[in-house]
């Protein structure tokens, strides 16, 4: 179905952040076919959306998750990282089945829909109900089975997770019309052994994908790194050759300024994840320097069981107030600036140069931001309202490929009901 | 009118925290008369409300605001203090009037009613204003003059601001059925002579009403204060006698142990302002610190020209998070915590023992929340969820002496389109 959002406000993300009042957007076949004053007043057989008093600004692009992790929301918090883990967190994930990831993953689609986000990076396991869920729900991702391995070795045609990554890679690498794209995942320094690291490389240079990584998220991985490899965790994964292949690093609490410079040299994105940091007690990551380090810095919500929420809102305002109090100076990291890494940054880290602004010949993944509430009233500075006023809820309709996923409070590719009926059922099993 | 809330879930926040399931709670003459597994089965002429997959709770008690600061949300952010207040703030505030200060009043109780903030502390001018407003919209405040003067001198009778001060205590200090209490302001130590201080200290005893005042907000007040004074600004108000009156003191970002045992000694309660001191650059206030020595802290949003928003759910998540990231330790200020420093922490702030908990025979000052949100399943723990995944935008109904104020969407006491009209009236004054 084709589109015109009539009479509207557009907060484009174009490179001079453009903003367009009293527009048309016209959406034909998924592609934004024309944006400006009355463009849409003529076309014919389409889907009129009263975009006045609303904003139509690229959707959100959550770089770093776990979605699943929704069943494990609110399970554990305010205790020390290693009994979050082992005692609560990883005992849990042993029991989940691909019956649980499905329904896990639905759910948090559903809050990543009602709150922007368009689309989003995730390492896991059960990655077929993973891709299965964003293939009916219409959302876009990149997709990674998440790999641990601390074996030496050379060989690792015979693991278990290796298969499975790259069965998956060739299963689902372009699938829903393009809308699942595939990495591989080495899923830290700490549970990779150099090797497996190595191999992952290796294998991901040869099916031509993208890799996705934890990238020194505690002192703890920091030092440790130092005392075994006698190098930062960043240097290590250089010396490697896993920076070889387009990466996107999450976390990155601890890089050092020599870091910033490897990773720059690589085109290595950082995946900013302020929300997980705070509350793990991770840290606060070093985002001003890595800016101006000239890396591409994007934004993570990570799993809702150390967020805990999937809602990139929230994660933005965090990123644009955290280190502007930290380190006492208000001028870093502007509205504009932290709006930009979560949408082009995060299409830039994704290698998805189609999505992440407005503009004609993009794909339609877009969302309409309802101006009208008491908290965004006056409207002095619409950047500004976005970061540090507004809140997820302010979403009013999510698009992704010119097709509406979500409106006012409706789910249209998902059963609301059918999704509680079975997150029930889940819960009992796992839980009870 | 009297209401019943039937089968419902119950968060007391009394001593214990208690969580009542499946119970009724039942309001009548503006008070909580009876709590209980169908309490509310046989009340006559009762409006009833259905609570099931809804929360009741406390309603939030915002201690440190400037609510008609929303005429300048977003007017002036991403620059220094000094800049920010000068060449931005203050200019637009010499242009102000009364009908201004009205508007903008009703536009902030809007916003904090539509998230559940059922009483605010505030310190600003025209208050005959802002105490007209909150007469009018239902919603309970502790209302002061903020005072500046920096002449010496030990006779301000003739003081504008006192006078006006003296006189606002007089004609509105219990007025609108008790919503209202008064409370005299020194802006701060900075803004105020230590004379002029003592003399505010003077007429609040003489008036019997408390103290509400800024408080060691910025690295430059401190270091100011021990270069002017030779003290720390908490020592320098000891000193001036100003603690010998119940006092809020707002920000409190750079108090030291000293200070807090002479604040312990007085019964000083701390507002902390996570958003704005992080937004402005202020820094992190010492709140587990502020905590263990056994001060009583709550929260505040400060105005919306800081934060940029009055909604305390951001400000509840900041608090809880921001300082087991600063000092990596999570577990530091858990969920409950945080939910206490909100409701009976900011009621015993205020002096108001019959508000900020769910106790038969208190005022009905409360809010019911929305549990079915995606991102708010599955429902492992109530009270992290209220922290970490809740959103403003989750509170469906809030009620302020047993009267519905706003429920799903709507406004019972304030004409929403009157607010917008005048709104753009005073914007297009005030700023064009």
């Amino acid at each position: 179905m084709n589109h015109i959002i009539r009479d509207t406000t557009v907060l484009t993300m174009n490179d001079r952040n453009e903003i367009l009042e009293r527009t048309d957007v016209v959406i034909e076949n998924g592609i934004i076919a024309k944006i400006g004053p009355k463009a849409g007043e003529t076309a014919d057989n389409a889907n009129i959306i009263d975009g006045s008093g609303k904003l139509v600004m690229p959707g959100l692009i959550n770089c770093h998750c776990h979605v699943p992790m929704t069943l494990l929301r609110n399970y554990a918090d305010d205790m020390d990282l290693q009994t979050w883990l082992f005692d609560h967190i990883f005992p849990v994930e042993d029991r989940l089945n691909e019956d649980d990831v499905y329904w896990g993953t639905l759910l948090g689609i559903m809050e990543m829909l009602s709150t922007g986000t368009t689309c989003f990076a995730d390492m896991y396991y059960f990655m077929d109900s993973i891709a299965s869920a964003v293939e009916s729900s219409g959302i876009r991702a990149q997709l990674s089975r998440g790999q641990t391995c601390n074996e030496p070795g050379s060989d690792f045609s015979g693991n278990q997770a290796m298969k499975e990554s790259e069965e998956f890679v060739r299963k689902w690498n372009g699938a829903a019309d393009g809308r699942i794209t595939a990495a591989m995942a080495p899923h830290a320094i700490y549970t990779c052994s150099p090797s497996y690291i190595q191999a992952i490389a290796e294998k991901a240079g040869k099916l031509g994908v993208p890799i996705h990584v934890h990238l020194d998220e505690t002192v703890r991985e920091h030092e440790d790194s130092l005392g075994t490899y006698g190098k930062t965790p960043a240097a290590h994964l250089y010396d490697l050759g896993l920076f070889d292949h387009k990466t996107i690093a999450a976390h990155c609490v601890c890089i050092t300024v020599e870091d910033m410079a490897l990773m720059k040299e690589k085109g290595v994105s950082v995946i900013h994840c302020p929300a997980s940091n705070l509350k793990l007690a991770s840290g606060i990551a070093p985002i001003p320097e890595a800016i101006s380090a000239g890396l591409n810095v994007c934004i993570g919500t990570d799993g809702a069981s150390s967020n805990n929420n999937l809602n990139m809102w929230e994660d933005m305002y965090l990123a644009s107030i955290i280190h502007k109090g930290s380190k006492r100076d208000p001028k870093l990291i502007t509205a504009a600036e932290t709006l930009r890494m979560a949408t082009v940054n995060g299409a830039k880290a994704l290698g998805m140069s189609c999505v992440g602004s407005i503009r004609e010949g993009n794909k339609a993944d877009l969302i309409m931001v309802d101006l009208e509430k008491p908290h965004l009233k006056p409207m002095h500075n619409l950047c500004s309202a976005l970061v540090y006023s507004a809140q997820g809820s302010d979403v009013c309709m999510t698009m992704v490929d010119g097709r509406i996923l979500y409106q006012d409070g409706e789910f249209k590719t998902i059963d609301r009901e059918k999704v509680d009926y079975h997150l029930e059922k889940v819960c009992k099993r796992l839980f009870e």
